[in-house]
């Protein structure tokens, strides 16, 4: 019998609390009262454990729930469903993290990539990485791949589709990928260093399956995809379907529960196979804070068993003039993401592209 | 050029809460300042517009923003992208409604049942229905479908899986549902009245793919599935490819606390295909108001073009002695789901559960 342990974040009374978690560990198993529960071994092997409980102050408790993963097995969306599936519905729970047995993770897979592949994709050695967006929507293929090769002369490591591009009659899928991967690679033999296009994908599993096929056959190596806009495990059967492509996972749609981002973005997108994570970074337009920031960081990055390192990427409003402030912060396992205030440059645009390429390197 | 629109609610100051309107605007749209878009055909075409601001008190607005249905498209993952993508970040923001053009809701579709089909398939007249789960998970496939029989010798409409059965390994998937499928239809035959059971559906697309196939081929009528823990995208195209399945929606993981329940689970699951909606019954172990349940119901069951209506099911730690309150607040359009309770009553489950279904036909 394996368990993983589930830490939740839970607002209560401490004469409450005891009880409080006890609901809380049959909500997220069986879904009866214990009275209900009559046969021994659902009691002792498949009803979750209240591991731990403690204060945290502001009329919070730390509970740690021992769930089993016979329950979970080893499928995405059970997983979740065992995790946060009922208690998403409760306003007093967030979920903040969890701890999966080592077998467990090892069959989610993870990262096929990970900050290795990435590197080698780029042909960066150590350094920190540039990455920029194809905006704004509404734009043609023609102009977005324009931009794209002025982005990829310029040197940036890799440039991906806005996340609201997706097949829209102003850049329909096939033309757009086509186009600005053509500028990417055209770019790229020209400047001698490599630029990666990551086209958006979004869609139904068919719609998704199909833009990934296309993709790999016009010489993409990454995509643009977010999980949670598209399922967890929607995301997660990709993955393991097109081996051959690296993932850089958007946060789109990932705000709408109480669930920690930094175990959302940083963790469990790497599970579940990212090889890169954005996210919005402290000081953007964004909420998050400095330390959940660095927190989703080292999710990202730290050892954990056999699941590679996935590369941190703050995004969000961000600003040249931080560059070194952020390398500071983040170090050198990193791709900054700077988007509208690159646009914002108008016919400065190229001049502005290279100044972030040169603050990067010379950082 | 067609516009949806979407309301959202945002906590401000007044003195902000129009540059606040106007970047969410920016944010669903094209994601740049707007000084960086120079093609006029974008602003005026493709940047969402402020419709309307306007106060809601406790220092929140009511902001409806104009978004492109080019934008959007009728692909459900890139709707939900532009509705609450980025601003699901952004905790001062909420999702209250949306009002698509009726040539896009069309395009969705809508339950291929709805609550005509869902009688019809039961063969209950206008009456209220029924329904239980089976539950604790843990349990064997022959103790399941033994509940199951009971159940529906009892009487009770629909008996569902409880929505934490996957493919566990003390009740795989296809024994479960070969298991309770036949205990439902002996029973049935036994009592002369039809009783549904809705094995739950839970997976990646592929695995989806396979379980609605067998379900259909052992006769089963409806499906148990929740749309948030499986995809938005996901659950559509799955209604999409089984059109001679029945749909019932559950809201695991859909706690979005900045999404209205109302129209999410109302109003999106409807649009989506759920042929009936499981919520969170206000007085129950979850924390939705009678304000909330009502609007949430008559967002499922209201005239809408083409779009038939779905039954709502109202759940989560109800009880016996709340039936005649429960009929006279939803009407006879409404499906009860009484699970744990009915449980509790161990060796008197059947006569418990006869009493249930003459409570609600005689209310």
């Amino acid at each position: 019998m394996a368990w993983l342990s589930a830490t939740y974040s839970i607002a209560s009374t401490a004469a409450d609390i005891r009880r409080r978690a006890e609901a809380l560990a049959l909500e997220q198993s069986v879904e009866v009262p214990l009275e209900a529960v009559v046969d021994p071994r659902i009691r002792g092997e498949v009803v979750a454990r209240v591991q731990e409980v403690e204060p945290e102050g502001d009329g919070r408790f730390r509970v740690v729930l021992g769930i089993a993963t016979e329950t979970t097995g080893p499928e995405v969306a059970q997983l979740v469903n065992m995790l946060f599936g009922n208690c998403s519905l409760q306003e007093d729970v967030r979920l903040m993290d969890v701890d999966l047995p080592p077998s467990v993770a090892a069959r989610m897979g993870g990262p096929g990539g990970g900050i290795e592949g990435l590197r080698a994709a780029i042909g960066a050695g150590r350094r920190a990485l540039t990455a920029t967006a194809l905006k704004p929507q509404g734009s043609s293929p023609a102009e977005l791949a324009e931009l794209c090769r002025t982005f990829a002369l310029a040197g940036i490591d890799l440039v991906k589709d806005d996340h609201g591009l997706a097949d829209q009659r102003y850049a329909p899928f096939e033309q757009r990928v086509a186009a600005c991967q053509r500028a990417a690679q055209e770019a790229s033999a020209q400047s001698g260093r490599t630029t990666l296009y990551a086209p958006s994908l979004v869609g139904g599993p068919t719609a998704l399956h199909r833009q990934a096929e296309f993709a790999l056959e016009r010489g993409v190596r990454i995509v643009l995809i977010a999980p949670m806009l598209v399922g967890l495990a929607t995301f997660h059967e990709l993955v393991e379907t097109f081996p051959d492509l690296l993932f850089l996972a958007h946060p789109a749609f990932g705000g709408t529960s109480r669930i920690s981002p930094v175990w959302l973005f940083g963790r469990f997108f790497r599970l579940l196979g990212a090889d890169a994570v954005i996210f919005p970074n402290h000081g953007g337009r964004f909420s998050y804070s400095a330390q959940e920031c660095a927190g989703l960081a080292e999710a990202a990055r730290c050892p954990w068993g056999s699941i590679r390192p996935a590369l941190p990427v703050p995004a969000g409003g961000m600003t040249l003039d931080r560059v070194d402030e952020l390398l500071e912060f983040y170090g050198d396992d990193v791709m900054l993401l700077i988007g509208g205030a690159l646009l914002g440059a108008g016919m400065r645009l190229a001049e502005r592209s290279r100044e972030f390429v040169e603050k990067v390197a010379g950082a």
